[in-house]
């Protein structure tokens, strides 16, 4: 199964071909994903067309349409402050299955320990087989551990979420913009993000929400975000 | 806290501080849940009125109205077939923590094994730590294994669904009614129902269902669709 990195383009972006990208885009593909010129990626319009494309500089060359059916319509970026134990395993294993492109793992304010690069490998191995067991075309990315405030920095999107169980916030469901390509969630660790963290995120443009009443625990809240998101754009 | 049972009332069941109960209701009270006479259980009207009520025989004694705040205004019962291995701990976690009022487990045509008494015990204790820690004011009930058709026969509400990830029916989404007072849902096995079982669910009342695109793993399906119908029925 391919391992292909996943980027949502506007329409407006394809010229004759080619992919002009943004310095946003520039910044994710070399510096977050990790990606050289003349290796591949997906670019997605946000209405359900993907392209096979190939890194230039400042630019991208199209290669082929891909079709796809069991891939959402939006790219949805699960940023995630990572849970004590082997809790993470699961919201890996869970969130590929509803579709996730990409999974950032954050070292929040509460986050207790840094995870070993072996972690790292044990995560993409259980994306790749959850992937593969969910029938998706693609793998999706897990990026490598970085502070919360890294994470705002290297992921932007037109649409992004913090959710946040104690507070007085609208819950996800009502604000769900299911005409977008690409989103980005965030869910915290055990005993919540700190007041600091939540006040840094919505500087840096992202939306407190809520998940309902009840206190999730931090394994079960990126995997009941990611159900009401794939939800409200697939349907 | 109160491990009380719940059930749904109509208001017009409700009169001069006694709850008339159905022959169906009375089934339920008495052969599902094992209730006594006198024994104490939770009435709601699917508006987001409870009462606490004591059982007599054909009709139930008004105690007292009950003020909730964590509890979803429906009561939903999860049927579930059950997994293989202890995935069911983590169900039963995730979904108490979502707001399931009771938890049916049953033996599928495609469930390798009959769980032990011991297993039960298990699940009530899970139950109960995670309605603690989710700040719920009452614990889901969890009943005794039984058959597919068993529990068919015991659970009935006025709105009934099965998922089924192979077919091509509606997404659970575009088919919840939020204005409903019960819900069943119900999940299969890893392979999935049989085509017996879908069949035999269908003739009892049950509408099939999606959950997305892709194929769920049987841990993960319960958890997606109390996630989408705790927000359909919250917000």
């Amino acid at each position: 199964m391919a391992q292909l990195q996943r980027i949502a383009i506007a329409p407006s972006q394809l010229q004759q071909e080619q992919i002009i990208l943004t310095n946003e885009q520039q910044h994710y593909l070399v510096r977050v994903l990790r990606l050289r010129v003349g290796d591949r990626f997906i670019a997605m319009d946000g209405k359900g067309k993907w392209w096979l494309a190939q890194l230039e500089t400042e630019q991208a060359q199209v290669l082929e349409p891909i079709l796809v059916k069991t891939e959402l319509p939006v790219s949805i970026t699960l940023m995630v402050a990572l849970p004590k134990g082997n809790g993470f395993d699961e919201v890996v294993r869970c969130c590929t299955e509803l579709g996730v492109a990409c999974i950032a793992p954050v070292l929040s304010d509460r986050t207790l320990l840094r995870p070993s690069p072996q972690k790292l490998e044990r995560w993409r191995r259980i994306a790749a087989e959850a992937a593969e067991q969910s029938e998706r075309a693609f793998v999706p990315t897990i990026l490598e551990p970085v502070t919360f405030n890294s994470a705002l920095t290297n992921n932007v999107a037109t649409h992004s979420y913090i959710c946040e169980a104690r507070g007085d916030y609208l819950h996800l469901n009502n604000v769900i913009k299911s005409d977008t390509s690409e989103i980005i969630i965030a869910t915290g660790p055990e005993g919540g993000w700190t007041k600091t963290e939540i006040e840094t995120a919505i500087a840096a443009g992202f939306q407190p929400v809520s998940l309902g009443r009840r206190i999730l625990r931090a394994v079960t809240a990126p995997v009941v975000a990611l159900s009401l998101i794939s939800a409200a754009t697939e349907v």
